[in-house]
């Protein structure tokens, strides 16, 4: 049937999608969603079908058109195109099976997901793959090969070097910015360290956004690869590059279900570092109230079953599980977090000791697991990098490859407007609630506003004086402040007894 | 924050959506598929975001409206909007224990129901909540809970009268026109039949096909009340009344994965009943090629779950396993199938027999059922109501009731092309098969064209000669004609032996 095109002026960003005027796709028996191949003077290409209950939308003898539909046949309004329906693609039959219970075979996995990559599949479907997976449960076998699959419809980086160190915390506690403390000491130490990070989601930053405040965190492959030839390591955002891309579009379908597949966690994290082509890993679970792993059966499971996908893809892992219950550092949001990170790379006395130990302490774990350092010698060898300086070279290199400069920390300013909490009588500090501090340095504008956010003065179990200052809260006006104090009083984020 | 309205010039039928530039969204940390509260000069209403990557789709501070927003908000392309987040809908929470595998209550599978009902259900959504019945099963009572649901979340007929008899068929076998004699026999009897039917999706001509070609098969709720009370039955098509409309948002999910999940099957069918108020309802499942039910095994699981569902709804059911082997009937195409209904109910020599024996029999038995006739009676009374032309008298009023007229058999004209099969060799009929019956007559342009199909000659069992003819394909193009004869020949629908 010949139609003519009607430019809809709109892009979904992925799938492709034409639309037909109800009456037509009666005649033609077509249903929403089916397939169709869409013909337009010897190209063609695959779109999903939607339809159009009124003549206005799209009127019968025509096809609307999405930009993505248009750009693949350069096709303009008014044109002349044929449409034939198109067979479901193969991955449909292995997201049924799985539907009913099967398990699949890798190579089942990787025609699913490049077919996720590639926008073929409806929400429909994807909703599908993602629910019985979910609901039916994937075998580590499976992860295995949809954590391959995933890194392989992604671009790779591949490296002819020994060892390629990764280091990934599974997040949910404000600060905790050891990763831009402990790339730097293994780069100094000769390690090939790539870096990918995440920006905040449900955080205050997240250490791309950190990073950020120091240099550009976006760059193509081919820059990265050079970089990593020239200074050993980066740190960058995930999102700028392509690894893994089916990850996102698995994510966000999770989203708005707030599901929370295990195969899928663990083949969403596992595919970006096969994708770096990383063959030591240290893993970091932190438990406490807010982290997203809450107790220590969790989190030993979790344990086995990353040393198992390890395993099949051939990264050596080692997983830690550490004390999650306040926030670590005492700057909370991008601005105040970099500058800890700064001091402690420079040995400041206003670093936060709290940071430094234990980024040391995984710096340390890490020279031991790659060889760099004898048994027990990490920690002091990790130390040693950083009060002599090395580290901090390592991470001016760092940031100087991805096109910035090391600041000044005393230029890196805090929002203008800022309030104190104080102790309202002597006591113990018992109680930062990670998630009230998280929620309230969001209020104050992070991570939009980089140098809002919180500063604390004091840790849980350090005793307080009545009137002595417990955290600063940092906002660019009086509004957010506002907010944000208002949220950590009435979530009793401070608990001081 | 303030936008400006754009008008998308786009509706979806259903959902109600809104587009922002992914920058505008990501400063107001909004995510594809968040629901927004879209408000106008106090009015308000909720909606989907999508996110537009390009500036020429949604440029920075304006909102994209679908038609369906438009409406709701009376907003015109300039207008000035504020855009809060909405929480997500109690149901997303149920929707969410159910992918956690627990079952649902009376209550919150209403609130489910009514939400699919009321388009605030995304896609994803929607098809979790499938997609996790089907993966995690539902119980007898859940899917009794949401037969009641889909039930109640349409319209309802209801009379007081009794008693108010249906008769179902579960599909597949093609011809089998028994609810257009047994109606019609029942209304004769003094019972109460609101039929809705379908129309076809995979076979060449549905009830409400057939039905049409003698009166319209859409008309209004006042108008089947009326009818009801004036000539005690109609026979109309389903999808033009709102009943159980929750059905076919998720028939929509179900179609592109093929996923057949019984309760959900169940709950559908019985939706309607519980709709029209049926007391009785006759189930045929019938087995054969090409049948929905293919085994006696699964048509025994079946007849027990529609007992406990029957139970449940307080509808009693008597369900019966027939032979599905070959067509019931002469005609397969609505028109061909219309002629032997007449001829059927004028007692003409024409009448296909096996139709008409098939049709007493169930209409006997559904007269037993219901106390009109005493046990073993029910064949003797129905043939009486044929024989005296009472069933004829009562069809002719239903057909002018819903505005037709009944026509001269001799009239009703099969389509101009035509292709005689005739038996190649003597012996006996052994195959006529549903599934290439079915798709030669469609391809030759049956549902569309009322007039197009197949007329059998023979049926299995029956001896032939060679030469003697077997089936006539009827078409209104010699292409379909000859489509429809080489798919015959290719799928090898006839055997003798």
């Amino acid at each position: 049937m010949e139609l003519k095109v009607k430019d809809m002026d709109i892009a979904t960003g992925d799938v492709q999608v034409v639309i037909l005027n109800k009456k037509d796709a009666q005649e033609m028996d077509l249903h929403p969603m089916d397939r169709l191949v869409v013909k337009r003077n010897g190209k063609k290409t695959m779109a999903i079908l939607d339809i159009a209950e009124s003549k206005k939308a799209v009127p019968p003898g025509s096809i609307g058109f999405f930009e993505e539909v248009l750009d693949a046949l350069k096709a303009h309004h008014g044109d002349k195109v044929r449409i034939e329906i198109a067979d479901k693609p193969e991955s449909v039959t292995y997201l049924r099976k799985k539907l009913d219970g099967a398990h699949l075979s890798p190579k089942e996995l990787k025609i699913i997901v490049q077919d996720i990559v590639d926008n073929k599949l409806t929400d429909v479907e994807l909703t599908s793959f993602v629910i019985s997976s979910y609901t039916r449960g994937m075998n580590m076998k499976e992860v295995a090969a949809l954590t391959v699959a995933m890194a392989e419809t992604g671009d790779t980086l591949k490296f002819k070097k020994y060892p390629i160190v990764d280091v990934h915390s599974i997040g949910g506690v404000p600060g905790n910015r050891t990763t831009m403390l402990i790339v730097p000491i293994l780069v100094a130490a000769g390690c090939i360290v790539p870096k990918t990070s995440s920006r905040a989601i449900t955080s205050p930053a997240g250490t791309a956004d950190t990073m950020e405040v120091l240099c550009p965190v976006s760059m193509s492959m081919n820059k990265l690869k050079k970089i990593i030839d020239e200074v050993g390591g980066f740190i960058i955002w995930g999102g700028a590059v392509n690894l893994a891309p089916a990850d996102d579009k698995i994510i966000r379908v999770e989203h708005p279900l707030s599901i929370d597949a295990e195969g899928q966690m663990l083949a969403s994290i596992m595919a970006k570092k096969a994708s770096v082509g990383a063959t030591h890993l240290l893993m970091e679970i932190p438990i406490g109230r807010g982290t997203k792993v809450t107790s220590t059966k969790q989190a030993k499971h979790l344990r086995r079953h990353f040393g198992e996908l390890g395993t099949a893809l051939k990264i050596k892992i080692k997983t830690i599980i550490t004390d999650g219950s306040q926030p670590i550092g005492q700057g909370i949001g991008s601005v105040l977090e970099a500058r800890d990170v700064i001091w402690a790379l420079k040995c400041h006395e206003c670093a936060p000791q709290d940071l430094v130990k234990k980024s040391l302490w995984m710096a340390g774990i890490l020279l031991e697991f790659v060889g760099k350092a004898r048994n027990g010698q990490g920690y002091k060898m990790a130390n040693r990098l950083l009060t002599t300086g090395a580290a901090y070279g390592a991470m001016t290199r760092i940031v100087e490859a991805q096109g910035g400069k090391m600041p000044d920390p005393d230029k890196l300013k805090p929002a203008p407007k800022s309030y104190v909490f104080k102790s309202e009588k002597a006591g113990v500090l018992q109680c930062l609630d990670n998630i009230a501090i998280s929620k309230s340095a969001r209020l104050a504008g992070a991570p939009i506003d980089p140098d809002a956010g919180i500063y604390l003065h004091k840790h849980c179990g350090e005793s307080v004086k009545k009137g002595e200052s417990i955290l600063t809260i940092y906002a660019r006006s009086a509004h957010k402040l506002s907010y944000a104090i208002q949220t950590l009083r009435k979530m009793n984020g401070i608990v001081v007894k």
